[in-house]
């Protein structure tokens, strides 16, 4: 017994290992999704390991993020990846249908599962009960190619939710509230379960909303239990034989617990630039509100959009506020335009557009220069709007909806009878947008525009490694800086060859022309090298060109797995003072790193130019050595029996 | 009597002429109605000319081209519009409320006036017996500042209409027709009238889809006549009041006259890449269609969505096609949605975009490599529709529905029973999109963000010019060649001095340069300089660069007009072998200018690198050089008195 929810998912799908804090395990995955920015590279990269069918029970392949099309490669992206998954037997999923896991939730998801996701916010689903993790491309290529997944088993933190919510206050100010009091960084190396007689309050959508912006907490993933709210979830969606119930023993053991009166809870918002400088809205005077943007997978369900109908339904939107609304799916889209609460919205002057991520992603929809703009999402970095000068503060749909027809920021309990949205006694589904995989699927081959390169593949490590400094950055260079991440770039995620020309573009003009003058090379860098976003990229474009090794004082985490994933040796400098002693262009060797590697020993590194010896130290476990000896991950997870 | 409408109309607005073919005349101006992308431009003439208040009975500034907003420029060029029409009195339109000519038809187009709109299918509301010109946007700007619009008497060509649409036949077809027998220049310096029994056939909206891509013939307009069909229209608009009758004189002169039976029509579409490469479907096999793109200001009316959500109800989009609709205007959607089609076109799988012009000028939904486009727009140019590997055929939403389903290019007619569709007792108007001017407008100002750069103003004529030849150019330059318009720059159209980088650009890398070191100078051009479209930044960036005078072979028509309205002289050789011995950075003076053009004589060129000399040619009326010697038409229109 004293199991957590997440021990006992763990357990069940458990293929190696012990469910023991930081042990490494591998576990069953049941079921994939991936969206389209990130997707094209899973599907090189399954297309590149030779399989023939899908391991896991469903994999789908959803189009949501870059839906704008302004040139012919979005288009040949989608088209790749529907090709792909018609391939593998995926389910693929039309753009027009709406966001990934948004639809996910609706209609695959299953309590007690696991859900494997190219995308941060695949937690979303941890609001039905299902342990939903978001993961680098690769993970989830294998995922689906092999139908496991490894991680290192994770603490967990219980957040107990007690009494009532007050009028006006809904899911996004309880995980606003959170994020206050965790901070960021407050959920790092956790999965997050919620409990309490508290979680009664909260619907299956509320309870994904919570969990999709656990996210931004920094967990691992957040977790509900699967309970009599989730059975009559499933049942109005028409899955019932989707449902299992599963709670946490009363006396599991947590590594850290907190507990939350919702009764405490104010409506809140996130003022720039992060998630979690939060603050009561009332205590925010006279801010002029010029956009307001309803929708994201944090807040698009149905209810959501029922109450921002409701609120809007008979006003006008102030003539200074531009409103757009995008729907969380084609099926939400659907229902509200047969109930006539559409109709409410246009009434009220709303822009309505595509069911799809849209300007959550910063794809469309900027707002104008030094704009304020309230959103519904759940990220509110500088620039991510595609506005660099606005200031956008993160909100729920009903705070939203009553600021703008206020034209200001409005704490929505000061606008009178909330909204009574009821649920639908069975939710309509839209099934058009989805293409389903055929029986036989003999013969069918991947198309790929001239816009998609094959996926570059390392080889296996050579003993001796050797070429020159092609770089020596400074401390903290982030993805952005390794492989730069705009609108102009976005439609080349890919095409690695062409993204080549930008690798580390923010610092030199010329890293692409170095590196192939040279054959390749190393990097140095200082403290956290590589942290920011886990965008693969910032380590697939240095593979491409032929980087062997990042030598630097430290590592952030994600980013030297991903170099591990991709064959690329991150090296910590044994005496960091060495830093200060290597050069750019100096010709460098290394000797016996295999055997080094594999007896756990300093490796040497020969400095040709300046004929002088330094040591490199290897931090990582024995698997991560065997993935870096067969030249990345892709290779490993091909040869390894399962 | 023995009048034409359009004479009838002409005569009723005249102020100053006589209306007798080609007779320079000038117009009293009803309405205006500008776009975003050509509005920006207008509205800084606009603030340029120092005027309180519009001088035409309404005046509308439309938001429906940049809509994607994918950086800040978009939102402040809307934010731009809006803060001007707040101070001059002009109604504003919000994005996501619709394309112009649909709302404009819809809400405010009268029969019998004058209306003058910055965007070439202004004559769709031709199709309500409205005089509707498309034009430069100094035109506009000066008809709102002033009231008038100058013109030469067109010619009018009458196309009578006879017989019976065939089922499955409609509007668009019509149109398709009618492309095929005159071709792209069939119209070019008429005004088409339609008359004849077979009108009735036509409601309203489907005589705005004729007179709409009117002007793909390269008609000044297109008109219908105002009857009771108009009446019912304006009655269910709850306009009746905007209703006036007026029809040609039985027996009017005409310049030319085409009879067309309507019952010879069959369902057409207009292959690449010409609207005129027209063919009957029937003709065309099997054709696999990729994407299906249907809305535009040619055909998003509420009788040709309904058409396509009755064709697609409880039918599914055939998996290999993407399906996008763009309703034309917020009250279109807004029925749609509450009377049950939308739910119909999401139940069938489509994509559901905001209403606006979108793909149709390349606004996103770029199709894939190589893709077949079927698209229920008016041009169909190689790489318009933002791929340029991609087919783009010109359908009626009656075969755009039916390819959908089928997924290869179909003759509607074979699909079985025509939809039948009742157009409502009342349109419903979705009324919180528009912002209406305030009475009191004191102390009104424009809002401009860093985007939006003052608009270039010339000084009056000197009576001599020198300076270098900053560039000589081969025959056949294109406004393309002189000022590019791409997805890159279109967000600069308010930016003149960020523009200035890529004047010329697909000739010279530097032109902006060679022009800034040497002060300005001059251009020489060789044959039609300056074909192509009647973008005014073709002029205006080369003003801001201080181009003087531009010496060519010949000039394209209605860049010729824009040079002129900028205050750049576009000059010929006397003797066009003279081309030969001009270079590139040649010194070289005008003399006389003034004084020769004032006497219609040659004006002499001296040429102090090579020390020879050469006369040019200035062809054009008292008006002209009027203009070109206050430096422009809005410095001439700015102390002409009324």
């Amino acid at each position: 017994m004293n199991k957590s929810l997440t021990y006992k998912i763990l357990e069940k799908n458990l293929l190696k290992g012990r469910v023991v804090e930081e042990n490494e395990i591998s576990i069953k995955v049941n079921q994939t999704l991936t969206q389209d920015s990130t997707g094209t590279m899973v599907y090189l990269q399954l297309e590149s390991m030779g399989i023939k069918d899908i391991k896991t029970d469903l994999s789908v392949a959803y189009i949501d993020h870059n839906t704008l099309q302004t040139g012919f490669e979005n288009a040949d992206d989608h088209e790749f990846i529907k090709s792909a998954a018609a391939k593998y037997g995926i389910i693929f999923s039309k753009p027009g249908n709406g966001i990934c896991h948004q639809l996910h939730l609706e209609r695959f998801g299953k309590p007690t599962d696991v859900l494997i996701g190219s995308d941060s916010h695949t937690p979303t689903c941890g609001g039905l009960g299902m342990l939903s993790i978001g993961s680098g491309g690769l993970d989830v290529a294998v995922a689906m190619a092999k139908g496991y997944y490894f991680l290192k088993v994770p603490k967990v933190l219980n957040v107990e939710l007690k009494g009532k919510l007050n009028p006006w206050v809904s899911a996004k100010d309880v995980i606003l509230f959170i994020l206050k009091k965790l901070s960021v960084k407050g959920g790092v190396g956790y999965v997050i379960e919620y409990s309490g007689e508290g979680i009664k309050e909260l619907s299956v959508t509320d309870r994904a909303t919570i969990t999709n912006m656990g996210a931004e907490l920094g967990a691992t993933t957040s977790i509900f239990p699967s309970d009599e709210i989730t059975k009559d979830f499933l049942v109005r969606q028409g899955r019932e034989k989707d449902f299992k119930y599963l709670t946490a023993d009363d006396d599991a053991h947590y590594d850290k617990k907190i507990k939350i009166d919702l009764s405490d809870i104010k409506p809140m918002t996130a003022m720039p630039h992060s998630p979690d400088n939060v603050f009561q809205i009332k205590d925010i005077k006279e801010l002029k509100v010029d956009q307001v943007v309803i929708g994201s997978c944090t807040n698009s369900s149905y209810t959501d959009l029922m109450k921002v109908a409701k609120i809007l339904k008979g006003k006008k939107v102030h003539p200074d506020v531009s409103l757009v609304i995008s729907p969380g799916s084609s099926n939400i889209l659907g229902m509200m335009a047969d109930n006539g609460a559409l109709g409410d919205l246009i009434s009220a002057g709303a822009r309505i557009i595509e069911a799809a991520c849209g300007p959550c992603i910063g794809m469309g929809q900027a707002p104008k220069t030094d704009a304020v703009s309230l959103r519904t999402f759940n990220r509110n970095f500088k620039g991510r709007c595609g506005t660099k000068s606005a200031d956008v503060y993160l909100v729920s749909p009903e705070t939203a909806a009553v600021s703008a027809i206020a034209g200001y920021l409005t704490d929505p309990s000061t606008f009178g009878e909330m909204p009574d949205i009821k649920i639908p006694q069975k939710y309509d589904v839209y099934d058009n947008y989805f293409i389903y995989p055929l029986e036989n699927r003999e013969g069918l081959e991947v198309k790929m525009g001239p816009n998609i390169k094959p996926f570059p593949v390392n080889k296996a490590l050579k003993p001796n490694l050797n070429g020159k400094v092609l770089l020596k950055t400074g401390d903290n260079i982030t993805t952005d800086d390794i492989m730069p991440s705009n609108a102009k770039l976005l439609p080349y995620r890919s095409n690695i060859p062409e993204l080549s020309k930008y690798c580390f573009g923010t610092i030199v003009d010329d890293f692409d022309i170095r590196a192939k003058e040279n054959k390749g090379g190393f990097v140095i860098g200082g403290e956290n090298y590589g942290q920011g976003s886990s965008r693969e990229h910032a380590a697939l474009v240095p593979l491409y060109l032929g980087v062997k090794a990042v030598i630097a004082k430290s590592f952030a985490r994600i980013h030297k797995s991903n170099l591990i994933n991709s064959g690329i040796i991150p090296f910590i400098f044994k005496n960091k003072d060495d830093y200060y002693i290597l050069d750019e262009f100096d010709e460098i060797e290394l000797v016996d790193v295999i055997e080094s590697l594999d007896s756990s020993t300093e490796i040497k590194l020969i400095n040709r130019t300046k004929n002088i010896t330094m040591e490199l130290i290897f931090q990582g476990s024995k698997r991560d050595i065997e993935i870096l000896k067969k030249g990345g991950y892709l290779n490993f997870a091909k040869k390894i029996n399962d």
